[in-house]
C-alpha cells in the first residue's frame, strides 16, 4: 500500500504534485524540508517555521543519538513533543554524518563503528539500531542506514558500498516494529548510472514507502548530479515519493522537480542566512555589502515574509555587522520563506501544467542566469 | 507641566503607581525596560517583546552613534521605524558607556573626548551633541549627558564630577529643539549623601521631565546603594518619575520600588539568559545543571511565558549544551517575561495597597532569601 497520492503531472516533463500521508498529517509535494539537526531549526521558533510555510522538517539521527540521546527524547514524548513541532518530521539514518567522520568511522557488514565528534567515545550503529533509534524519536519518515560513497570513487568501491546499502536496507525493513512510521530506501551507486539503476531495482524489490537518492551533491559537477538523477528516477515507481537528499540551491530544486523529485532538504538556507547571504527572486544578496548601508528597501521587494514586511536592508546590514543574534533569526526566516515559497510556486505551476514556463521565467528573473 | 500622573501610593512605604505620557503612548510605572543596545533586544523579535509584556525599551546612544550612526537612523525614519518597535523608547546619553571606556576617554568642561571601541577613531560628544543625537534617534525619553564617578572615589573627585554633571544637564536642556521628546536629568554624587542631595536640588531647580539616579550598582555594597536611594528620592518632586539606571536583580527591583523608584533597566535578564541562568519565582536556575537532564517540567511552573508553556527544562538544557541560538532566544523570552511580570505584580500590589505584603511573600517564596 502506498501512502503517496499523485495529484498532478506535467505534460512536458517529469514534474509532479502529490500528497504523502504521515502520522502527523499530509504533506504536499514537491516540498522542501528545513533542517533541524539538533532538535531545532537554528534560530527559528516552531511557530515561525509554521508561519513561513514549512510543513515538514528534518532531524538528524546521528546528532540526536549522541546528544541528548534517543531514549531521553522517547521518555519526553518523542521528538515532536520535545521540540514543540506537531507537523511531520523526517529523520535521516545517520549514515551520511558517520560517513563524514571519515577516519573516525569504520564500516563492517554488521554496521558502522564510529567515535562521537563530541567526546571521542566509541559508538556502534547497525541498520537495526538505526530503526530502533528513529522509532524512539518517533519521526514520521525514517531513512534506512546507508553507506555513502566519496567522490570520486572507483567502480569497485562504489559497487561494494552499494551492495552493502542494499543488504542494510533489507535489514532495516525487517527490523520495523509496526509503529506506522514510513521507511524510505536510499539509492546509492556513486556516479555510475548502471550501479544507480541496479540499486534502485534492488530497493524497489525490497519495497519501501519512498525512495531517496543519496551520495549526490558531494563535490561532483552539477551536470553529473543531474545525469545521475535522470539515470535513477525512471527506475523508481511513479506512485512513490522521490527524495533528493541534502540538495541544494534554488536552481537545484527547480532542476530536481523538473526531473521528478518530490522532496528536498538542505542546510543552505539557514547556514547561508547566518553568514549573511540572502536568497531573492533576482539572485543572491550579500547583506554586509556597503551598498546596502542606507538602503531602505526590503531584502526582496516581491517577498511577503516577516523579515521583508518589517525590516530594511540597512537594518539587516547593521544587525549583521553588529554580530547580533537577531541577524541570524531574521535572515533565516527570510531564506526559509524563500525556499518554501519557491516550492509552493512550483506546486501551483505544476497543477496548472505550466511548469516549463515557470522554469523559464525563474531563470529569466535572475541577474545571473544559471 | 508634568507628563507624569500619580495613580496610587502605598500607605506604608514609598512605592507608587503612575502613568507617564510619551510621544508613543503611555507607560505604566513601576516599569522595567529591556535593554536594546544596538537597536535590538538581543535574541528577541519586537512582537515577542510585546507579547512578553515589555512596554518601553532602552537604546544606547553611544553604540548607535558609533554604528550605524544617528543620521542614518534619522534618514530611515528614526529608531522606532528602524527596529520595528512602535512603543516608547528611552535612550541613555552615552555618558556611562564613555565612562566605561576609561583610558580611552577624556572629560573636559566642553564634553567627552573618546575613542571608538570598534576602530579606535577619535570622537567627541558635548551635552548639546548628546541631545542632537537623541533627537535624531527620535526616542521618547532622552537622558542628559552625565559624568559618572567610579567606586570608590574621593569626595573632591565626586564633587567635581557632580558639579560638571549639573552644568551639562542645564546645557542639555538649553539645547532642546522642541520635538516633544522628554528629557530626564541624572543625579550623581558618588556615595556621598549630601552630594546626592545637592545634585538632586540643582537638577530640580533646572527642571526636567523625570529624574534618574546614575552611578549606582557600580561595585558598591548593596546597602550603600539603598542608602543613596533613600538619601535622594525624598528630594525629588513626587509628581515626576524616578529612574534607577542600570539596576538590577529582581531583589533590587523590589527594594527600589519600595523606596519610590518608578523605572529600571538592566542587561541582566538577557545577558544571564544567554549564559543559561534563568529567573524563577523560587530563585535562580542554572539550566546546564545535570539535574535537569531529564526534567520534563517547565523552567517555572508558575510562569505563563511562551518558553514555559511549550518547552521542558530537559529541552532547554539540550539547546544550551548544544550551543543552539534557540537557547538564547527561549531563555531571553523567559527572563524578560519574569522581569515584566514581576513589575506588573508590583503595580497590582501597590494599587491594592498591599505592597508590604507582596514584598514579604516575594522573599518567602525564594529558596534562598535575599
Amino acid at each position: 500500500m502506498t501512502r503517496f497520492r499523485l495529484l498532478h503531472k506535467s505534460s512536458t516533463c517529469a514534474a509532479r504534485c502529490g500528497e504523502l500521508s504521515t502520522l502527523h498529517g499530509p504533506i504536499h509535494t514537491p516540498v522542501f524540508m528545513p533542517v533541524g539537526t539538533q532538535a531545532t531549526v537554528k534560530g527559528v521558533l516552531p511557530e515561525e517555521l509554521e508561519a513561513l510555510g514549512a510543513r515538514i522538517i528534518l532531524g538528524n539521527t546521528y546528532h540526536l543519538f549522541i546528544r541528548p540521546g534517543h531514549e531521553l527524547i522517547r521518555s519526553l514524548g518523542g521528538l515532536h513533543a520535545f521540540m514543540h513541532w506537531q507537523r511531520p518530521i523526517l529523520t535521516d539514518s545517520g549514515g551520511f554524518q558517520i560517513f563524514s567522520l571519515r577516519e573516525l568511522a569504520r564500516i563492517t557488514e554488521q554496521g558502522a563503528e564510529f567515535r562521537s565528534h563530541l567526546d571521542g567515545s566509541r559508538l556502534f550503529l547497525s541498520p537495526e539500531d538505526a530503526i530502533h533509534v528513529q522509532e524512539a524519536l518517533g519521526s514520521d519518515i525514517m531513512m534506512v542506514l546507508d553507506t555513502c560513497i566519496p567522490y570520486p570513487a572507483g567502480r569497485e568501491e562504489a559497487a561494494r558500498a552499494t551492495a552493502l546499502t542494499g543488504r542494510w536496507a533489507a535489514r532495516c525493513k525487517a527490523a520495523l516494529s509496526g509503529t506506522g512510521q514510513l521507511l524510505f530506501g536510499i539509492v546509492q551507486g556513486g556516479m555510475y548510472p548502471d550501479l544507480r539503476r541496479e540499486s534502485a531495482n534492488e530497493l524497489v524489490e525490497t519495497g519501501f514507502d519512498g525512495y531517496a537518492l543519496g551520495g549526490l551533491s558531494v563535490g561532483e559537477p552539477k551536470e553529473l548530479m543531474l545525469e545521475m538523477l535522470e539515470a535513477t528516477v525512471p527506475h523508481l515507481p511513479a506512485d512513490h515519493p522521490v527524495y533528493l537528499m541534502g540538495v541544494g540551491t534554488p536552481e537545484d530544486l527547480v532542476e530536481g522537480v523538473y526531473r521528478g523529485v518530490d522532496m528536498f532538504d538542505c542546510v543552505m538556507p539557514t547556514r547561508n542566512a547566518r553568514n549573511g547571504m540572502l536568497f531573492t527572486s533576482r539572485g543572491r544578496l550579500v547583506i554586509k555589502n556597503a551598498r546596502y548601508r542606507e538602503d531602505p528597501r526590503p531584502v526582496d521587494e516581491e517577498c511577503t515574509c516577516y523579515t521583508c514586511r518589517h525590516f530594511s536592508r540597512a537594518y539587516l546590514r547593521h544587525l549583521f555587522q553588529s554580530r547580533e543574534i537577531l541577524a541570524s533569526q531574521l535572515n533565516s526566516i527570510h531564506n526559509l520563506h524563500y525556499y518554501c515559497a519557491l516550492m509552493a510556486a512550483m506546486r501551483r505551476a505544476i497543477a496548472a501544467d505550466r511548469f516549463d514556463d515557470f522554469r523559464r521565467r525563474f531563470y529569466a528573473q535572475r541577474e545571473v542566469p544559471a
